[in-house]
């Protein structure tokens, strides 16, 4: 039987998982300096908690798990006679994978709200799955990154989310361009054209001006029925990228200038700080709009052609659905696998990730390798990290060991060593090799 | 609708996903000195790599995902007309959860055989599920801890096992017993007695001598079918706790006589470093005798009684069912949740281990709040981990956030602070409250 994997999962590597784990620890330790927590939820979900949660696209794409035991005897039988997949389905299947972090982490606050003290800000970096036709990128079974607080309106956290983003990416050396928006401005436009009954469909036209230019979005807005007075107000509005003057073309719109205000209050907080990447109203940017009701962002990096590696907002209901009303909340995603590709194509991994341990001993016959075993016991009781051949092999044999595991250092242990007590330490890298009392290879390695 | 998650299954909140950290954190830290690597395999294996692997049983308690889109169509009518289960499943579902680690590292191994260095020195701490009934500590969905070489046949992995063991109890600050035996000297015992036929059968019942005692186990030899002689011959062996006189006894078991000279190479190796937890020869410490082939541990603590918290393994042939023969490995695993279990009991979680963050600013009005959103950032970009109270809410309200988080020092930012630099510290353990300037609260905090 030849092995394999389905279609859209992954195995990781060593080196993979040590530069993932580069860019999940430094995202982590961001987070932890700014008092998010961790939360973990289940792999498992019931159906009746992610289902209807996502479309009805989502909900075909849900992971669905067949009931254990004898399922066929609760089946419906009528969708079995049906050959009605769909159907059946309800009846053999009680559970199925997280598709993403957000819905079980409604779930989460709604079920643990008496544990938890508001603002509650937690942060999740797990799993999720769907069943999307896998192709070059895009993967049945992935990590998503996520940060959030719930339970504050302030805008304070808006600007520490955008701060959150500001540190990650300097940290990894991304140079990254973070926009910023908000959904009360989007309607605002629609509201001040006297289009509010298209606001969505307005939206979509505008989501495109990146692509299409301006004739482009023009032309778009009134194919969806807007008259050319209308596209040519909401046309002059998105040019306008001064918040004042957007305040006062808002005179129409209390939707809209509230939008300036909480664009306002979130830059007074910022403003305070200092940030060393871009960061950008854009009074484009659309996102997900059925889902946020304020603050918009989203991040990208003029280095590499890849979309957005982040992504989030406010939304003023995420509970709701599970029974708990009035929590508002705002979070932003990372796109961990769009990030290791652009740390990837730029270079940015450090250059000894992959070096597992420092030195490894080599000896020569039993003796001294029963000998080595000590030494090397006694370098990792320092916190060395070493290993030993495990046998007394040919040189030649043990050589390429370690260079196949790129160790940096190989330590001889042969019997001249053992009786002086010194020994010859071999750096891989240039081939000079010199001779240490253990004492001194404990520094020499720390 | 009242959200829930599906029996077996949990949600870890911040404080126990902190203390799991806390033993991963520590395990893997030792893990990484040995000079194990990380690996990751995907949470969905195809059915055809797990089943038939964990015997009928596990089969059984596999979780099975339902095939994504129309499944009914490609569906076995005939065990639909039937309404057969277990005979429609395989015709329904090609994926399942992963039901061990163990199993998706022999296919990771055949699979990625060319790109690995052996031996190859593999950790992997992930989720694994079993459909078992739910109870009290028993869960669906649980994490398994494991470290394994393969590829080397050399004794010296065990003892740096044994090492690893040691390592990670000490630090965990759990006195633990590290039973050892050996898989031939079992069929060692039933060589000599003249009984291998019966050898699965006698190792049933001397793994009882614990529960049942001598007399019981000398009875249920006999019911087994041993004759009175050869039972009293095994139970005198087993009252051998010396290496040597075992090998005399072995005389008429060459099996026997070479699981001594394992063990006694073993010791070699372990003999020559310092072990703090107590490590033992039980010669009748059976574990899945099925699997493994050489050396076998079992770890327990005399200080709550859980059973064992840790234990693996020689296994001549890991990777044989994949087709890539004579790979021979040696492993141990962490019963991570036992540990976790232990560690509560016995009171070793540091206690500090949910303390999210070093300090809270409280403000009191907007122009505060403002002025402390920066002295916040400069304490985060000092990598202090802190926070802001949202608003400027009242003084009560603030300092029940503080305490609901069991923040140790808050700062006060008033009007005065910030015209004269010095800030209020206040102690919460204590009480106390100091003046510092910024520069002197980065100190205090580090």
């Amino acid at each position: 039987m030849k092995p394999s994997i389905p279609k859209g999962t992954r195995d990781f590597l060593p080196s993979q998982v040590a530069k993932r784990n580069y860019i999940f620890d430094c995202i982590r330790s961001v987070f932890e300096t700014y008092g998010y927590v961790p939360i973990e939820t289940p792999v498992m979900e019931n159906l009746a908690t992610l289902t209807g949660k996502y479309g009805d696209e989502g909900d075909k794409l849900l992971f669905k798990i067949l009931n254990n035991g004898d399922y066929l005897a609760k089946a419906d039988s009528e969708a079995l006679s049906e050959k009605n997949s769909a159907k059946l389905t309800k009846s053999i299947a009680k559970k199925g994978l997280r598709y993403d972090l957000t819905v079980p982490f409604a779930r989460f606050v709604t079920m643990h709200q008496n544990d938890l003290s508001f603002p509650f800000k937690r942060y999740q970096i797990q799993q999720v799955w769907r069943g999307d036709r896998p192709q070059k990128g895009r993967y049945q079974e992935f990590y998503q990154c996520d940060v959030d607080v719930v339970g504050s309106d302030s805008l304070m956290y808006e600007a520490e989310l955008v701060k959150i983003y500001d540190d990650v990416f300097t940290a990894l050396r991304i140079p990254a361009t973070i926009k910023v928006n908000n959904r009360k401005v989007l309607y605002g436009i629609a509201e001040a054209a006297g289009v509010e009954e298209k606001f969505m469909s307005m939206t979509m036209a505008i989501d495109k001006l990146d692509k299409i230019g301006q004739d482009g979005v023009t032309e778009e807005l009134m194919q969806r029925g807007i008259t050319t007075e209308q596209a040519d107000f909401i046309m002059s509005t998105l040019k306008i990228d001064n918040l004042n003057d957007l305040f006062e073309a808002f005179s129409a719109s209390p939707t809209g200038q509230h939008g300036i205000q909480e664009l306002r209050e979130f830059h007074n907080y910022l403003d305070r700080t200092e940030t060393n990447n871009n960061i950008q109203f854009d009074i484009s940017l659309a996102r997900g709009l059925t889902y946020y009701t304020g603050c918009i962002f989203e991040v990208i990096t003029d280095k590499v052609n890849i979309g957005s590696i982040g992504g989030g907002g406010r939304y003023a209901d995420l509970t709701s659905s599970f029974g708990l009303k009035g929590v508002s909340g705002v979070g932003v995603s990372f796109g961990a696998a769009r990030i290791y590709d652009v740390m990837e194509e730029l270079d940015l991994f450090p250059s000894d990730i992959s070096q597992t341990i420092s030195v490894l001993l080599i000896a020569f016959d039993e003796m001294t390798h029963g000998h080595a075993f000590s030494v090397l016991s006694e370098l990792r009781a320092n916190g060395i990290k070493s290993d030993l051949y495990p046998s007394p092999a040919k040189m030649k044999k043990q050589m390429k060991y370690a260079n196949d595991i790129s160790v940096p250092y190989v330590l001889l242990v042969g019997s001249e060593e053992m009786e002086t007590g010194q020994y010859s330490l071999k750096d891989m890298n240039t081939g000079e090799q010199k001779k240490y009392s253990i004492e001194d290879i404990k520094t020499v390695l720390a």
